[in-house]
């Protein structure tokens, strides 16, 4: 468990939600909060997040949508205790389990209405990973990312909803774990500014989905053309998911 | 063959092409166009188009770069013919060969620094695989995107280029199709105009690369928000392309 020492409390949502994370390791900026902004939920539907880390993303969508049945599945006990707390401190019914995502734990075995992740940064084949496509996907086999969307997928019910955010460059990967469970999905690019390249997408698919895929505009986080200083310079879309806790202005999925 | 009153004779690059076309079957648009523009390609390279019709995308290629060496793969005798009587009618020497690229023509068993390509829209399954990714992921080894990717694959020599224009709705196919052999991938949304989805892509591809998959911010072809009658409306970006014969205000791949 972390010492309180170790934790920060840190706000989101303009105040909205308030969660303790630790000093060092994940924390949760951004990503969390725009892959929840993201999830077409409604009232009395449920929710797995996978991986739920210390529990932003479930937080945030249980702010911007009430009557959700919401649980996590956490590897690490550290943050699933993290996780636990944070929900019982917003007044959130989060039902946080241990485990692995790989050996599905019984607790979870059922199926949901959507299934979240933002999954880690995991380069296959340790760190040069990245820069080397081809003994990635050569190793895919053994590569979280498609690991993640194969335990996804499965926990979805028919016309369940898959909602993933992660790293542009992993786009070749996710699209190729899609498999022919899976269909109508949307990708959403993430530009950090206008005219830059996407550095995080947002993929939906739906389990049963028969639409084609499609590829929307970008969505662009950041007004301006370069960093400005310490001062926010969020786009209004994007201040009103992470500041309003508000929905994207358009429908994904 | 075509009987002369079945073409029609078609400018392209603001008149410095003359293109004969049929007037009933495939005839180019502005994607050939813009796969060509998009070309790395420099004097003294080769240059093999897969399908290449009537010739467009080759002749754009030519007329845009001078000193390559090009030649183009057509199943269908009379597009062959019509495609070396433009490369002629053009002063352009495209050595065009007849054959299905499943079953690779020996007269083009060789390595080329580029191979291009506007597949067919081609659902797999009959009309309705389009609507059903589910059947199409599942007859994949039959449709035909996978196939041209991989007679590409073969052709390009080590470090050379796959520049390929299709609909959007193909991504998931065509990067499940994109092996270990290729990496540093890049994507161009083409977006027919500002805040629409994209309907078609470019994805450019290196033989041996192992550069991140990098997501482009898409290229918007015309002006305004909406279709505007008979009057040309393309972004001054897309006209000089397709006007003026120029590329694209940046590098892709």
């Amino acid at each position: 468990m972390f010492a309180p020492d170790e934790l920060t409390s840190d706000g989101f949502l303009g105040g909205r939600l308030t969660v303790l994370q630790p000093r060092r390791g994940y924390r949760a900026a951004t990503d969390p909060v725009l892959l929840a902004a993201a999830v077409p939920a409604s009232a009395g539907q449920s929710v797995l997040e996978l991986g739920c880390g210390a529990g932003v993303a479930s937080l945030c969508l249980a702010a911007r949508v009430p009557g959700l049945r919401l649980a996590g599945l956490e590897l690490q006990p550290a943050y699933a205790a993290l996780a636990r707390e944070n929900a019982a401190m917003n007044g959130v019914a989060l039902e946080v389990v241990e485990g692995d995502l790989s050996a599905m734990p019984a607790a979870l075995r059922q199926s949901f209405d959507h299934v979240i992740a933002n999954p880690p940064y995991y380069p296959a084949g340790g760190g040069t990973g990245a820069a080397d496509p081809g003994r990635e996907r050569a190793m895919r086999e053994e590569t979280p990312l498609a690991t993640w969307i194969e335990a996804a997928v499965r926990r979805l019910a028919p016309r369940g909803v898959l909602s993933l955010i992660f790293g542009a460059d992993r786009l070749p990967d996710a699209l190729a774990a899609l498999d022919g469970r899976m269909g109508s999905s949307v990708l959403l690019p993430l530009q950090p500014r206008e005219g830059r390249p996407a550095k995080r997408v947002i993929l939906q698919s739906r389990k049963g989905g028969r639409a084609p895929f499609r590829l929307l505009p970008p969505f662009v986080l950041h007004e301006g053309a370069q960093h400005d200083g310490d001062r926010e310079s969020f786009s209004p879309a994007a201040a009103h998911i992470l500041r309003n806790g508000g929905e994207f202005p358009f429908r994904l999925i």
